[in-house]
């Protein structure tokens, strides 16, 4: 199982999450490129420490929206969106290559996450500059999502990730974050869904019923108080009962290089 | 003799010279990145269409400054300085894959360009990404610039450039745009004064003395009236003389692909 | 009868249109506040001579999004979206101070036009900027749209504009941009259109019938070639036939000062 | 005597600084306008919150330059610079506006505020845009500054403001950050430097001897761990010798409306 959160968010003086702190628990790590987060310093930075201990590195493409941060849908033409995001992996691979690595695979943010999961648009504005860029880089997507199956489409592996800390519908949808129930804040019960997810493929929905969820990575949140402690906690929990935790993706081992 | 311009400069809605009538007259593009100019639906199109006329594509590097063009001198920190060009190249290199071709200079563009002419902190951080980047790129600049002293000094390939329609003084640098004779207008002036940098490797200063100016490539300027017809008188000269026009560096022919 | 068009639109090194042709043309003027097109130094220069000229300086307030000209729908919060007008609003008061004279309305460019005219959440954040600021401002904005029965009901002015250049559906509204005579390209048929609506308040509709539009201020183009001759042959027809041409609010006459 | 901070300097997403935990303690605010930090919620938060506590509301005003946080020289037209300050001021004051005051002063900030205080071109810009704005507004600048100077020549009030966490020199200048005793970090000793400041016109220089150094206005910074507290040990030291705090240009009390 993988354990895959957003790191590198800040953007100049401007400092979001502990990307230090985050990545000695996550074995992948989703990298702002930019556009709605990330700054050319710190995305050195992260990739460098990312690839010193061994954690994969993720494109978290978004939005030319700093202002929003990524998280207000922009309704993008097709050739717009898939040049910002190819343009956005490009810039990344250059610290990845400095650092000895390469990006390992795409991960939408925000807004373009949400609408990549329904859009069909978006979706194949996506799919189109991970296949532009490198067939062999997988999407990072929800289960069952529309960007999921365009990428499955046309030969890019898309992995599926669940949300320990969120709730769901018995549709596989998330719940709402107007709705009750859309986050749960229990570090003891997040850990346990994590757990759920990794062992049993399965969540317990907002309703009490169970939802198969097949996932190949968990993805753990930096930028709130007290998110390090409780993706902490999830990956305590998950090698407790034996999960072994490490990149959807080889990673060659620089440790000790 | 190559023959390079700034092509790509245009950002959104608005456009900037005629990036198509230049393909057809120059042998190498400054592409701009997206910091100064530049945006990726217009980086994506001049690099498909620059390699498809074996045209080499050099990312044309800029200080984060689109209200500015690049052309307000900045005092980035050298880490800040450093990893925005590696930023840019990475960037454009994702563009010229997705083309079938690479970046294969490096030009730093207006104050940039200035500043790292003469100031050795600039001048190395543009060296320090490029290292980083890709040893086998070569950069373009002002012969006898500290932007070239280092880039030798770090093992890359200085190109030396002139520029037909700028007047120069005895020192080899131009001359200030406030001053007179900074520009050369006469269309057979200018195309003059590129065979004889192509032929004589020298040109007449604005003193009327002839100035030892060895020039591996002549760059002409496209986002001004007459711009065009200027660097294709420039062409026409040179080709008249028997000058064999060709990039800086080898770029495979794609033509006929 | 009022003529608008959008005015001070470059950006930087950037331009686009004719400003000083158009405002020899219109009687208001939409100026570009920052967000999606328009500098400061623009802004201060175009309001000036509008001022000087006796035309009425509009706020035409966009999304932030330069890379998109502001024509990418987002989707805002309330308090982002009011507060991002207001902002413009404020900015572009500054110089129209300076020019000895004031922001006299608001009119939302590209996408937030056509989302405001249909989007209650997005209208009634526009509408609540303008009341921030300033109750006396009219907003321009078409007739029968969300944006002025929002803004008539918080006791703003709403001045309803038609396009002579464009096709009309019955309902009332613009033939979408992808469909059969959106574009209404003839110079005569233009000019032809907008004497129908000074005088009888009325346009023909794309399927032949009448529609009654009754408009305050006919908007007419300057960003793309033949568009100042299209806007000078629209006001040369409207004053042939004796409409008088003068803007929608008060302007203090400052030509002779 | 007047204490100020800088405040709003978050931007979107980002925060920094605990700008309600300074309005406690300050009496004027030097509100960020948005071009070197500072969106427009936060500026109509922060302005609504400094005039709900008669706390005195000036224009940050910076570089254009988010990716720097303004602390990056740029050497600046004339025109282009003075129009961005009044751009920012002219925004900002649409905050004021709403929550029921106005812009009362202007401070530049970061590298524009170091090099206005020794160049004579910025310096030029910043007073003018602040003349065609509103004369009647003061400029917060170093005591003897060019800016200073150049703003007493042209009318303007220029009110002089001293560090009390800062090293000075003998000739008045800062101790360069590079420099031993560039920064105060006892919280008592700041306290006393700032009671000797507003007491005796005075400060012990990073050499021991004595400076006259007479300012209207201490500031204090707020962008730091521990930096409230240190400034709320500045005004309660500042207090408890009986210096009156109040802001230096007059501000109607809202408090209680």
């Amino acid at each position: 199982m993988d354990l895959n959160a957003d790191l590198g968010e800040g953007f100049g003086a401007w400092r979001l999450g502990d990307d230090d702190a985050l990545l000695d628990v996550v074995t992948s790590a989703n990298v702002a490129c930019g556009f709605h987060a990330g700054d050319p310093v710190t995305m050195r930075r992260v990739c460098a420490a990312a690839a010193s201990k061994g954690v994969a590195v993720g494109a978290q493409v978004g939005y030319r929206d700093l202002a929003g941060f990524g998280r207000r849908r922009i309704e993008y033409a097709f050739d717009e969106l898939r040049d910002d995001v190819l343009y956005q992996i490009g810039a990344l691979d250059a610290f990845c290559r400095v650092a000895g690595t390469r990006v390992r695979y795409v991960k939408p943010h925000g807004a373009l996450y949400n609408t990549a999961a329904i859009d069909e648009a978006q979706a194949a504005a996506v799919v189109a500059a991970v296949v532009d860029y490198d067939r062999g880089l997988p999407v990072l997507c929800p289960p069952g999502s529309v960007l999921g199956q365009l990428a499955t489409g046309a030969g890019l592996r898309a992995v599926a990730e669940g949300f320990a800390d969120r709730g769901y519908l018995e549709s596989g949808a998330l719940v709402p974050r107007s709705a009750p129930g859309a986050l749960v804040s229990s570090p003891d019960e997040v850990a346990a869904r994590a757990v759920s997810m990794a062992v049993d493929s399965a969540v317990r929905t907002v309703d009490g019923t169970g939802l198969h969820l097949p996932v190949e990575s968990i993805c753990v949140h930096g930028d709130t108080p007290g998110a390090v402690a409780l993706a902490r906690g999830v990956r305590a929990a998950l090698e407790r009962v034996g999960v072994r935790l490490s990149p959807f993706v080889e990673v060659p081992d620089l440790r000790g290089l």
